[in-house]
């Protein structure tokens, strides 16, 4: 079989998928990249993408290591009752990374985006399109400027990402030993009230 | 002069007073770590150590490389009303980090503490003991457990380092692009929300 030639399904071609898609979002970043890109590198038919992974936002969170695909989640909790939206989305989120195998993959995920500017980068896409861009548009304060609108929309993400970071990176016992019931009754209003008005 | 002789002042002894504080704090801690010892491996008299810094943290702020000493800023913010702590704590926070310099040098603290653990300890031990437990003792609701009071100074922690990372890291433009004024409006009462009841 060339290598050019076109693929059989199997875990080797969900494999080429990967690290295709991996080359596509290094090269073009995460809003450039199409899927047929990604199938055309890997040499398989776009269909055999889609038949593997959900959509763009699933092949992404499969690339960074992701336990599961954020943006799925959070449609389901997009469509729960709009006064649960904080607690919900803080015990989504802390269920998604608190496990061991969760813990270490938010690790390499967190050390890759601190040491590479263009993990960051793809993240930043990736955050700012498919989770808190559809946070912003389902929720929002519509009698606020969308410029705050967004700056609370990133700041219920960076109390998220700093609730990890001192969880299972700087491991603060006070953070890291808490119930996920007590940390959700604590963040559950915070980000109710940057996100809902 | 002998290297293990006393050293006489200036800019040479301070570095020395830094790299010797260096070495103690990565042996044994930060609590474990007394400036006498500091001052031993340095091979100058412990005068000197006091001469060049204030205390403790001061030396652990040179030694992470902290634009200033957080919880000297720390000391200021307590004495002043309390109503204000929220607001005081956003805006001191930003200040100290949010410089070209500052912004590096955050940089610099969060990859070292994403790829070391030993830094990551060290500086769990120095939050814990010199800006949150002391957050803890001032403010702190007495009708509530110490367990949750402390989650509470934790996640308001979490919400400050969260913001850095958004800020200085992800560059998560809502974020980055926003300005201090408007971001201490926001993070301000949710500090107030976890540290005053």
């Amino acid at each position: 079989m060339s290598p050019r030639g076109r693929r059989p399904g199997g875990e080797d071609t969900r494999g080429a998928i990967v690290e295709a898609a991996r080359a596509e979002f290094s090269r073009g970043g995460y809003d450039a990249t199409s899927l047929r890109a990604v199938a055309r590198r890997a040499g398989v038919d776009p269909a055999l993408v889609h038949h593997y992974f959900a959509g763009k936002p699933a092949l992404f969170a499969e690339v960074v290591g992701a336990p599961a695909d954020p943006s799925a989640l959070l449609g389901a909790i997009l469509e729960g009752p709009r006064e649960e939206l904080g607690r919900s989305l803080a015990r989504a989120f802390l269920q998604l990374w608190d496990s061991p195998e969760g813990r270490t993959r938010f690790e390499m995920v967190f050390r890759s985006t601190a040491s590479h500017e263009e993990s960051a980068s793809l993240l930043r896409e990736f955050l700012a399109k498919e989770v808190f861009g559809r946070i912003v548009a389902a929720v929002g304060d519509p009698s606020a400027p969308q410029e705050r609108q967004r700056l609370r929309a990133g700041l219920a993400a960076s109390q998220m990402v700093g609730l990890a970071v001192m969880r299972f990176i700087l491991r603060l016992s006070w953070v890291a030993e808490a119930s996920v019931d007590d940390i959700v009754d604590e963040v559950g209003p915070v980000l109710q009230g940057y996100l809902v008005r």
